[in-house]
């Protein structure tokens, strides 16, 4: 199955005012100049790589390189931001141009990765690695686009026999939107909870620019189901309100056909709402603007923005069958997770009922009781088309699709639709980590709602302990920012069909911080 | 032996008054702009490659390149310039970088060839291509460096599985400072005459840009040995004899340790001379100065360059023998030709003086008769010294090194020092072409001198037969413009272990309209 879809017929409504009030809070990037901290070797570990100590900066200086040279440069931690770079040459007049590489990586395995046997699904260009000629020298090269790194590799081609060159003055002007400065330091002294809240912020701080980005190597764009969970942590850290607000408008501005909100928007060359379509994502909406009121009590953006949430749960509705619930389908119709043949149909049936709770409490807020009574009709609907087609009290779980698939994703999204009582959840959650059925999650976004589900059915032990198991494993691999997938069995792992594609800074990643500020403090 | 020379604690003496006068003699670049003509594919034919046809221009427009698609656009001529495009995407939004390779092909073998196996000793940085990112569409791309090409090659490495490119508004601004409407059409009507005069004078007028630069692809500068045999086809052709001037200004103006003149000079960063000293080289200055009053009669020059000339009379003198012969070398220290193998030492012998006699010329001109009679005394010493040493009468060959080789390089240019008499200088030619040593000629640079030694000595038809089998097979092979090196027993020759880093636009090629100008009309 393509993990890609195109919606039919495709256009894009566009709300003006909404689109304007969202770009009158395009927020100013901080800028931050960073230099390397350290010369490293990139050495293999397991299957993997790690970076080692080889000279300090400085040495850059007194180490002429020639045809196949190369200096691995180390940033310290993960910056987002432009590269500036100085490339003297030394020996005879440089007679022929010179021929470099220059690859940025994240972690250490994107430098020692041979590019050129990439066979990733998507787009080879997401690798993010230059290849420049230098005719004159001295030669200070500011490169255009925004780089994701730690490390920086400059690999010399090829100058010629005649002369050397020297790399000098490298720096980064590292930007992000999201100002440090407005973090509530965490009240304990404890190191390890103290260093997973602080590599959870720095992935959210550098997913946070123009809009929240999923991440910042890739796709470097607004998609709704990160903007929920970096939405969430932020109203406990950052605390950016307004960046939320604009990526709402933004959202509500740019709709698909049908008033259909999309997955993820574009902000170059325009700004646009891209033609992928997920039935969880469009609803998400629902759930970004109430958690939005929930944290800030902005009436008036609530009150703007409740029809386009509304009309999210109208077409979703649309989607279910006599028994209330959701039809399944064959294509790539809503995420979920990455988890390879992972069925829809339940996860998406939860998501509705959740969305819907919250649309609920919306119209209430807004004093629109005959909305909050007719949600209230559509979540007892649905909540009995689950009970009925999907929750099998035998096995003690949700079944999903024609096959009946048992999974992870649909048991946890159906605990946090909460159509069972907080004790039954408890004990499904239990079930389900007792049975371990082999759909499990693969990827932080998952363990995020997994984690909630705990928390939120009195399991804080059993929350914290995934928490450490997941992330801290994370950690002890050297992250420092959390990645886009993480299965500790397998680092290989991706859903793209090659590691190299893959983020390892991304913003549905980066919830720590949230549990830890909200559930345990 | 490497193919690099560096003077010892080199250090560049500056002439500022000369230097001034050369940039006060900077030419204003004309600038032409082309389009595409049609579309091609690059096939094999027996071990080389050839373009042909598959598509009218307008066709890139209705051709959308999704990952591995390529594209070969034809500008119908060879070109010098500044290539710009447009990239469009169609599809759904893009969604991911596009990742393209430009190539620029003065030859189809150049497009054909994998760039990534090559293996030449001198710089992989000589092969124009490029890789680019276009990170927003649609993306008017103006390259920033210079090609040299008649065929360019996008292929799209990869864009996303959502969307293609489409190439359009292709352009080439070409530059050249030489202006074909200052050459006076050749009065004959015999098309291969025509058409060899042609590529003649495209191969010259391509090389004509701020300097005479020996090739635009490579080596891109003001080499001495190319300059001589530019400036003698510009005085019958463009007549842009102050670009002579300017050169001659610079390399007086920019010499090495002792005053001794450069084998080459740079323009960027800045003015500078290399660090490679030839024997040859040096003495060409003599040659230039001597050919330049004698084309224009420009005494101020004249006089003003006349003791730079002189200077390396004196420098080569200082290599002398007891036996007034020119010492050898296990260096490169002489150029003479890119024959394998090839001894320099009677060669240089016979450039030396083939220098004397054309700087004893020169004094005269100045009417200064001690110096005249001076040179007369080293032409008459170095002459003897050669007949002594060198000429094996029974033989009937000129020998040169320890192990007394003889090689066809010797033999030309001692006829082209006038050593024998006309006679004896034709029996010598005959002889050699029937013996027909195996160290032979391998690039247009020597076959100019041989056509040259064949034309002096009153063997026209012969001169024409060599100057057809050489030149005119290259324009059998399609050449657009007169290559670097040419085998016609063997197209993969190449001084630098690999084919792709030859030149195939080359001014010491570009000959054959100053023999038809000179001889044959």
């Amino acid at each position: 199955m393509a993990i890609t879809n195109k919606i039919e017929n495709f256009r894009m409504q566009v709300n003006e005012a909404f689109v304007n009030k969202a770009e009158a809070l395009r927020p100013r990037l901080l800028e931050k100049e960073v230099t390397p901290r350290r010369l490293v070797k990139i050495l293999p570990q397991g299957e993997d790589y790690r970076a080692e100590y080889a000279a300090p900066a400085e040495a850059l200086g007194t180490m002429p390189l020639g045809r196949g040279g190369r200096v691995c440069l180390d940033f310290g931690d993960h910056q987002v931001g432009y590269v500036s770079l100085r490339l003297t040459a030394t020996g005879s007049p440089p007679d022929a141009p010179a021929w470099v590489r220059l690859k940025f990586g994240e972690i250490p395995y994107e430098i020692a990765a041979d590019s050129s046997a990439y066979h990733g699904s998507i787009a080879k260009g997401w690798i993010q690695e230059e290849f420049l000629h230098v005719d004159s020298f001295p030669a200070v090269i500011s490169l255009p686009r925004r780089y994701a790194f730690r490390y920086m590799e400059l690999y010399v081609i090829d100058t010629s026999p005649k002369y050397q060159l020297l790399l000098g003055d490298v720096r980064c002007v590292s930007v992000s939107s999201a100002d440090p400065a407005a973090v509530t330091p965490l009240p304990t002294t404890d190191p390890a909870l103290l260093r997973m809240d602080q590599v959870s912020l720095k992935t959210m701080q550098d997913c946070m620019q123009l809009v929240f980005e999923d991440g910042p190597k890739r796709d470097r764009r607004l998609w709704i189901g990160d903007l929920r969970l970096q939405a969430l942590t932020n109203y406990v850290s950052f605390r950016n309100n307004d960046l939320v607000k604009r990526c709402l408008y933004l959202f509500a501005g740019l709709t698909q056909n049908e008033g259909r909100v999309g997955a993820c928007l574009f902000l170059e060359p325009k700004l646009q709402v891209d033609d992928t379509s997920l039935f969880d994502y469009s609803l998400f909406f629902v759930s970004c603007l109430h958690d939005y009121y929930e944290a800030t009590h902005d009436a008036a953006t609530l009150q703007e923005l409740f029809p386009t949430a509304d009309r999210q749960i109208e077409l979703s509705l649309q989607e279910l069958d006599d028994s209330y619930v959701v039809k399944d389908k064959n294509t790539w119709w809503c995420f979920l997770d990455w988890a390879e043949g992972l069925n829809k149909q339940a996860g998406a049936q939860a998501i509705l009922i959740y969305a819907l709770k919250q649309a609920r409490l919306m119209a209430k807020w807004l004093g629109d009781e005959r909305k909050a009574a007719a949600y209230a009709d559509w979540i007892e609907r649905t909540t009995q088309g689950a009970l009925e087609k999907l929750w099998d009290e035998g096995k003690g779980f949700f079944l999903s699709g024609s096959e009946g698939q048992i999974s992870w994703a649909s048991q946890v999204w159906f605990v946090l639709a909460g159509v069972f009582p907080r004790e039954k959840n408890a004990a499904l959650l239990k079930h389900l980590i007792a049975e371990n059925p082999p759909l499990s999650m693969v990827t932080p976004y998952m363990y995020h709602h997994f984690i909630e589900a705990l928390f939120q059915s009195d399991l804080p032990e059993l929350a914290k302990k995934y928490l450490q198991g997941y992330w801290g494993r994370m950690l002890e691999d050297g992250a420092d920012t959390f990645y886009e997938l993480y299965d500790p069995e397998n680092k290989a792992a991706s859903p793209y069909g090659d590691r190299l594609a893959n983020s390892f800074c991304h913003a549905w990643s980066g919830t720590p911080a949230y549990f830890i500020r909200k559930y345990m403090q």
